[in-house]
């Protein structure tokens, strides 16, 4: 069976989960290299994963090794760049989302992506490969609850990590574009619609540092979509819990709710706290499984010449959504998307 | 043990249940009277209560029979005026929610309340009694779930009562006062500020004929307070499962979710259908205790001169804030309460 | 309408809570007399329900307050006899479970019963009024599981009373009279059938003291009834979570489970402990309301002259079975009821 | 990386799930041979997994194929055999449970392994890998819910393969080795100790043939162990719901419920039936990352040298308890372990 060759720039914490998937868990794939402007990363591809292939120059890394496609898993203000030079050198590319937090440069991608016909660029949402949304789909598709017209939808990190998120979300776009570009993508998913008209409120309600850095803690949109449905999608980064992700899909006939609660496992504790059970702690806990599904998901594109579900018009009309929440949240009126 | 003399007003739905509880339940109450403009709510307070004392006109009521107190049950919009003259006949009043569906109808009302000091004027928001909401509200006063800064709310029908309720709502104020009125005053007591500006979006989605009177099958708003807290609330007529009202309260400690799932019972099913719970049908087998409760709470002030918690100024803000959802929903803009 | 006088025999914990019930909350009935050879328990009944006819020697009682019912709710060791006396006094008889806890004690009083047929004479087994309880009897009477054919049923105590008890358990006639009598009561419902044989096992897994008391903290009885259906019957006296009785019924098409989770009302809690309920912490938060109901509807036998499902003998199989789990326990064999 | 050679026998609906894994889904690993007495099983192994290696005979797979492990899949009545040939051939040996229906059989092929100290012979007790019975595991081994002195644990399957079942329990060896074999396991591994004193129950309530096959439907099996700790252990044939495994463990300071509900995934449907979840539909829904956990530890131990939690022994008890079970049940005695 025809193995495919690909690269992966990033290698981070996400993207070092996404390497380990790649080359221990998708036999179809032969990963042959990885660029990373960090030390520690580079050491990290050569010594625990056997690569020879590593670079610190992205161009490098291309122009040298023959591929198939590379996996762009960088910070996001570089996503748009890597995606464009993987384009251009013949690759099929997958990018962490989102792929930028500028609509401008959203349709500069797609605009790229155009001239390469046969190459696939997709921007990953994770959950739509979660098998509990991919169900909850299928249902909501097969007309268990009849028409759907409210989406309830959230992104809601453990605190644990709030305190140190305040350095990074300059560089990440901030809250809307970091947490709820996934809750606008299932939003749009199951209302099968575009938002028209949002509003954003919120603050920062335990970590006063997020206003300096011009972001927040907690937040909500409403939004109104162009078939008049509606959605209400929150963010938030000091639940005590854990990493608590849902949405709720109501429609004319039944509801179905995805995610709730966010438990660790299948236990549950009696002792003096009462009945129990512990929650995941972060997203990659909750979402491990669909990461991979996700990565098997574009492999097989490619090998079988599929159409993939997302297309890249999906990932800039979350930015372009996203941006729009951010201004309404930061000017306090109603936005048009 | 001196029992007090109590009249009612209204004999409807409620008002029967409101007058068996008076009747049967409540030691210290003497239900002496009764007044209805409807035949068959008179022959009820005859045959099953054994009330001989039963008007068709409220005035005659309030001038033959000794009393201590009243119970205006009547509809939405006799109850401004059934309160003013009960007060002003010398007697407590105790009055279903709303108050009135207009910010001006309430202030009339708070007005001829303050010249009678001595008489209890109080508008029944009945999930304030609700043990599990008693229980929410302690934990949070005692700083479990440290500063609240997000509730979200909702009341939802079983759609059984749905399409019943479309000649309803010219006299009901619409869904946003008759459904969301509870919402707006819980995010009130949690939250400890007022509503600064909201936003109110919906539709018809199930049954159109809402639309053509002006009102919605499902509606959702956003609201921020005067101390930058949030909160979103929703209401439907359209629920399958049943009666599924339920409040968050989301603080920077910790979360109450108050009323979900809103079980039947204590019992599970299992069978084809998976794991199950069966639902409360209606608001009244929700909460019938807390209705219980709140009329003794009422009784209970009365005989030892405790003030309630709810004033009457709690009732015209929920009015005021209800009729500011109303003016967005219909103007489709965000409105200043 | 006409009131029952009732009386009282037995003031502790539980003799309390039915004094209350019977004076503020059944209009039904006068409650004139009680009964105690404690002083502080007398002392409540002059101050707290402002009785007159208080009595040391039930004998008094019976010869002098004009009555038509007594409730037994005095020490285990003495329902048989006040039964007994109550009913010679011309008396409908309430007691609390169990009737006696020697087989021939019971049908001492079952023969006293049989000579006053007018007379009511009834064992309370609270939890087939609990509404939940109810419900899934009616729904197996229904057919909506088949046939049922295994029962699982525990009694299950909060640890904070286990101490207490040990000094209790030689008056109550130790776990199985105490605590598993229920069980064997909703077993015998559920099932239509009587048990044959059965095998105790158990131990002081917590609190040695209950050995040497000749009792345990924790038992499980399993049970083969004549219609070859099984029950497993658990006890114990040392649960962290609260006051966890439940009751599972397994049928050939569904299954029901009454009773857990044991939360205490309709909150989740999110926090640091992940996402829990608080329990109940004792059996009369579990069950106040069945008391209450219990109680209604031994008036409401008495008048109207309707039968009351349970019967004495229902008492007396109770407690033939709870000897032979005990039988069993202490000599380590299989035994035949 | 050295990737270790491995065969398998018996390609039947689980051999073919173990053969995928291997293939598929662990690196190291190289499914090299195949053996079955099975046409389409064969034609499985050819053309579905591409392997040219196809026996029909195990000892000729044996003898001409170069291997490190063999996995012996096959029918209950051939695992003592293939086992010990597949040790004598020098290999490692991995079997599914259970190891053998009688104790004689089991003690040979300890006897037999006992003569190669270097080759690892194991049989896969899946729900020990099932992440969250370790979760349990560990919860219980780090003294967080006290000494544990009561395991209640089932094996439930859906109704839908019952009567499809009815032909296979003389193979199997019946209801207790087949389904509680498995429980026998955990509750020996979170209690600690070994069975004393059995006693099984049960009958064919759904499906009588199960009767005349010797067999039952639902059975129950009261235990007693050494250290006076005690276990309840079920298994049915008829659920509606789905299979629904699990284990609760009872400690003197907690208890832990593991597999409960049996949810299909993290979707909650909310419509006419009420709030429910479905459920997985059969052991291999519930544990199929198990059982590729179970396979990875299995490899990984061979290719560090590192022992295996689970002994021979292990089987062997878990065969004599089964045993003893199944004689309980039918001389309807207690019996000694």
């Amino acid at each position: 069976m025809k193995k495919i060759k690909v690269a992966i720039v990033g290698l981070g914490r996400m993207g070092k989960a996404y390497a380990k998937n790649l080359h221990y868990k998708i036999p179809d794939v032969d990963l042959v290299a990885a660029c990373s402007i960090n030390k520690e990363e580079l050491a990290f591809a050569k010594n625990e994963l056997g690569l020879t292939n590593t670079f610190s120059d992205y161009d490098q890394m291309l122009k040298k090794v023959e591929l198939d496609a590379v996996f762009v898993i960088s910070s996001t203000d570089m996503h748009a760049e890597h995606i464009i030079k993987g384009l251009k050198a013949g690759l099929h590319v997958f990018s962490e989302k989102p792929l930028a937090i500028t609509y401008k440069a959203c349709k500069k991608v797609e605009a790229v992506a155009a001239k390469y016909p046969n190459q696939l660029a997709v921007v990953g949402f994770v959950r739509r490969f979660d098998p509990s949304y991919r169900y909850a789909k299928n249902k909501v598709d097969s007309g268990a609850i009849g028409t759907p017209y409210l989406v309830r939808s959230q992104t809601v990190d453990k605190d644990t990590i709030a305190e140190w998120q305040i350095q990074y979300v300059t560089k990440s776009g901030g809250i809307f574009h970091d947490f709820n570009v996934h809750d606008i993508d299932l939003a749009r998913w199951f209302l099968g619609s575009e938002m028209k008209t949002v509003w954003s409120v919120g603050g920062a309600y335990k970590y006063p540092a997020f206003t300096d850095a011009g972001d927040a803690d907690n937040v909500m949109t409403t939004c109104v979509f162009e078939n008049n449905t509606m959605a209400v999608i929150n963010a938030s980064r000091t639940a005590m819990q854990g990493h608590d992700t849902y949405t709720e899909v109501v429609g004319t006939h039944g509801t179905l709710r995805i995610g709730r609660p966010a438990a660790m496992n299948r236990v549950e504790i009696y002792d003096q706290h009462g009945i129990r059970q512990e929650c995941v702690e972060t997203f990659w806990d909750r979402f491990q499984e669909a990461f991979l599904l996700m990565a098997e998901d574009f492999v097989d594109c490619i090998l079988t010449g599929r159409q993939p579900e997302l297309k890249l018009s999906d990932a800039t009309q979350a930015t372009k959504a996203a941006t729009a929440f951010t201004k309404s949240f930061k000017e306090e009126k109603l936005v048009k998307v």
